[in-house]
């Protein structure tokens, strides 16, 4: 056996911003070194970001990906940290093998380098291209057909990227015979509920599969519409886990592992192997030190415990709002509080992720606004030491009807969407991002208004039915004071008041209306809405689940018009590339600039 | 050689709507086979309309399509035309082979089947899958592998779908080996621009390549922000145009060919044939007809003229905006009109689109509005017989500005989003639908504003440049009265005022606001955007391409920027089927709904 001291760096890197991301590698290299490590590895698309979207068929984004690979090489090195192996992910391109009709243009890669010395070693790229669910990695990449095999004290390393262990065969399957004592995956893997543990399992069939130890390194922080959790591990040949690093932070997680020595006979060279999946990878050996190390004492292994479920879910919500703000550069919020639940739990989170300082929220109360929901509001804006102004709506409603006739629901929805202009022009006169609060339940079944309160720029509990609105607002509230966890801001009361949480939901736009008056109770609304939305069943299937017939074809047709409504009115038109098409699929918050040549 | 009139049915078909997509292939195959045809075709997917994004995930709609397809096969027989081969696309799936992880759930195909005497006799799917541009087809399908040939009175037809005529190899690469008389390709190609000769060109290469006669029949219609152009075609084994469909417009295409007759030792049966695409493709062969038919006399062929470039695109607008309106439930629409050339456009097209009876316009001029911009707009009105109101909005924005200390930018916005309620107040007490009049070139370089004129359910003419918008008024006042085009409106005279073709651009948001103050003129502008946005190049290229340095890097400044604040600012948060992640990707205008078991 010989010894090897990796370290995963789960950092986060900005979609575009190349200069930005590659200060990152160069500043977790050194604490690695620092650590003593042997090897430091870095996410998937590092270099660039992900996911980068259709800016990978954009020719001068890739090369600028390729020149800036090259120039954290050579900045390592003049750092003086070109001894210790990198691995990391990056953009490049195929210039070899057939151009075919209908692919990519410019035919990028999801790439994974090895620098050492100053230069890049070796270069691989993504096998299997995931193309369901968020990813439609078909679009915008080829495949890679190498796996890396770098000797390191004594040690194959091997390295594959993220799908490529989630499918059959390809590089992976082609580790075993490779004989790799150590297989590394580079990852950006969006957080879903749940999956951390499918993702372990994952790993220890694979580290079964391929007979030797798996490190799988995972990205973190909030892009655009994703969240990366982070929550790398490193499992033993036997699938069991040895080192796991926290969720939803920065975290270097450095590991002593022992592991088979390389055989002295294989050589460094090409080697192509029938990878059982219709292709054929390449074994691209290379050796950077062929001798194990002395042995030395190891340190203790990190195995860092996972969050609960309410923890884990708000702990993503803050990281998820925190980086869409930040990232979008901005520094501020600013959102309508009704005194209602949804926006309460939404000005929460946004304390939790940028500070209370920064939240900015306004009081819109109408004629038909009861007088508990001003005073819950002005409860919440104490306990949590945010600024807020009340803006009252009733002359501007007043000006509206002078001019029109409006009955019902045009004149329910004429209410939210004054609310809306004046949170936008706030935040067109002072720069704050506005924060919408429409939660899953509402925006599915269309209890929700178009350019009024669903207006803004991000929904931190758009992806929350209401029961898990209630259910985060209570867990959120037993966190008060000193000793929560660290994604927390310490309020040294609850932060949201009771009154809020117990009262009957209302949407407060005609006299004495409540949400029970157009919707199906939550509790029987929220488990039919999970099944139809998030698991796609048809209704023979949601009936057969045990859902009420009647109110499976009720809320089918509350889902499907509110979905057709949605996509009836888009967010106005957008540019497409074409004359008639859909839009350019760019990321929302890159820092990627088109720059002259004199840019480095 | 053998005689066959083969009718090609392109037509119109909605999203969803099985039922009243098997009422247009009853419809058009009676019509066929009163034109004496002897084998009909229609386009790909068109028993469940095209795209279907998504829902081609969901089992429930798949089955549905199945079913229909049976019912629609035995109903062909019951009203007396089960005689008449009939081609068409509808949605399968494949139920053998092994299910991969990453693989469309439920392995959905983009099908084919040949109906006839009351049964379906033999089923194929699309081979080669799309997945650039507009289509994301490796996230919804997976690929089929046979390609059927049916002897038809003597003559061997083979069948292949869209996409396999575009890229080599796969079942058109096996069609000549296959000794075919004729190649049928069933298509949903969307119109682009100048796309037109593209298709003919490649027809004429494949049928060389076959060794055969090629009909080729393409959908019709505006589906969501799609338009397909019709546009049939029929070429000989040598290339050459022997018949062509109208654009834009359902047709029955009927032609009479004389094809080589199939060698009558070839019997029915399946024999796997190398693709040379690193596939194996199944010869499919069926026969229905052995004998050719005795001799009769051939009908003149049909090659409608393609339209000009300004018509082409003009008609391109009014089909889609009439299929938007129509296939999302609406009768009429309701539009700002400023007085400026963009509304002025959008009111005609949607006058031409739905008769001006169907078009409300509302005028709502403020402090800044010119005397002009109403009359302007009330001369347009009275020209095409619109209905219109005017809604000042001065009293609205004193009611806000009560409230707010509003400057700059912030104060433009709320005029316009003022102006947005109106008319959503307008839309949601009426029921119109609001088309909304942002052109390309406002759009891309961010001369908008979000929840404001951006507002709205369908953009006409948000796919045009500034300059295209001006060539477009100028051609359309050239068409005035009897005689024109049959996708115009007989206005009796120009249905634009010149001075609103002639008047310097101005949002009229403060005093004396010109566009020519914020953006470079529209003739440097125009060409930079094209090349920026719809071909993709880079800083270097463009200036390459002879664009003015300052201006590349002026316009890139605003292109990007208003891209990022688009995206910062998404249409409201929409409901994804994880809690991370993008919205479900399901057609616009479906009109598939879930049902109970009861339903047929």
């Amino acid at each position: 056996m010989a010894q090897l001291r990796i370290a995963l760096a789960q950092v986060n890197p900005t979609v575009g911003d190349l200069d930005g991301n590659a200060d990152l590698i160069v500043e977790w290299t050194r604490r690695a070194a620092e650590a003593g490590a042997h090897l430091v590895a870095f996410p998937e698309m590092m270099l660039t970001g992900y996911p980068v979207e259709d800016l990978a068929l954009r020719a001068s984004f890739v090369e600028a990906s390729q020149r800036a690979l090259e120039r954290v090489a050579r900045r390592l090195a003049g750092e003086g940290l070109g001894d210790l192996p990198v691995v990391t992910g990056y953009l490049d391109r195929r210039t070899v093998g057939l151009v075919r009709p209908g692919q990519p243009a410019g035919s990028p890669l999801d790439g994974a380098a090895w620098l050492h010395g100053g230069e890049v070693l070796v270069r691989s790229a993504k096998h299997h291209l995931p193309n369901y669910g968020v990813f439609d990695e078909y679009r915008i990449f080829v495949r890679g057909d190498r796996l890396p095999v770098v000797r390191v004290h004594g040690v194959d390393v091997a390295t594959v990227i993220c799908e490529d262990l989630w499918q059959d065969g390809g590089p992976v399957g082609v580790t075993g015979a490779a004989g790799a004592g150590l297989l590394l995956a580079i990852n950006a893997s969006p957080y879903e509920r749940n999956k951390d543990d499918a993702r372990l399992d994952l790993c220890a069939e694979r580290a079964r599969e391929a007979g030797c130890a798996l490190a799988y390194v995972n990205m973190v922080g909030g892009q655009d519409e994703l969240v990366f959790d982070g929550d790398s591990v490193i499992v033993a040949a036997d699938g069991t886990l040895l080192a796991r690093g926290p969720q939803f932070t920065e975290h270097l997680l450095v590991a002593d592992l022992a592991l088979p020595s390389a055989d002295p006979s294989v050589r460094p060279g090409r080697t192509p192997v029938d990878a059982r999946d219709g292709t054929t990878i390449t074994v691209d050996r290379h050796e950077l030190s062929a001798r194990p190390l002395p042995a030395y004492a190891v340190e203790p292994q990190t195995v860092a415990p996972p969050l609960d479920d309410h923890a884990e879910v708000y702990a993503a919500l803050v990281l998820g709002t925190r980086d869409y703000v930040r990232k979008n550069g901005f520094r501020s919020v600013i959102l309508g509080l009704s005194g209602g639940i949804d926006s309460a739990l939404v000005a929460t989170i946004a304390s939790d992720a940028i500070g209370p300082q920064n939240v900015h929220a306004v009081l819109l109360p109408s004629r038909y606004s009861s007088e508990g929901s001003v005073t819950d509001a002005e409860d919440l804006v104490k306990r949590q030491g945010i600024s807020s102004r009340i803006v009252p709506i009733g002359g501007m409603v007043e000006a509206f009807e002078a001019e029109l006739d409006l009955h019902g629901l045009a004149e329910e929805n004429l209410q939210a969407r004054i609310r809306a202009n004046v949170w936008m022009a706030l935040s067109n006169e002072h720069g704050h991002l506005v924060l919408t609060g429409g939660n899953k339940s509402e925006l599915a079944t269309g209890y929700s208004t178009l350019y009024g309160d669903s207006a803004g720029g991000f929904g931190p509990i758009k992806d929350l039915t209401k029961t898990m609105v209630w259910e985060l607002a209570r867990w959120r509230d037993t966190q008060a004071g000193d000793g929560g966890p660290p994604f927390l801001h310490p309020f040294a009361q609850e932060p949201i008041p009771e009154a809020i949480i117990l009262k009957e939901p209302s949407a407060e736009l005609r006299p004495g209306q409540l949400d029970r008056d157009s919707l199906p109770d939550y509790a029987v609304l929220d488990p039919l809405l999970v099944d139809y939305v998030e698991r796609d069943m048809g209704r023979d299937a949601l009936v057969a689940a045990g859902h009420e017939p009647a109110l499976v074809d009720r809320v089918i047709r509350l889902v499907d018009l509110a979905e057709y409504k949605r996509r009836q009115y888009p967010p106005g038109p957008k540019i497409t590339p074409k004359n008639f098409g859909r839009d350019r699929r760019l990321p929302i918050t890159s820092r990627w600039r088109e720059r002259g040549p004199s840019a480095r």
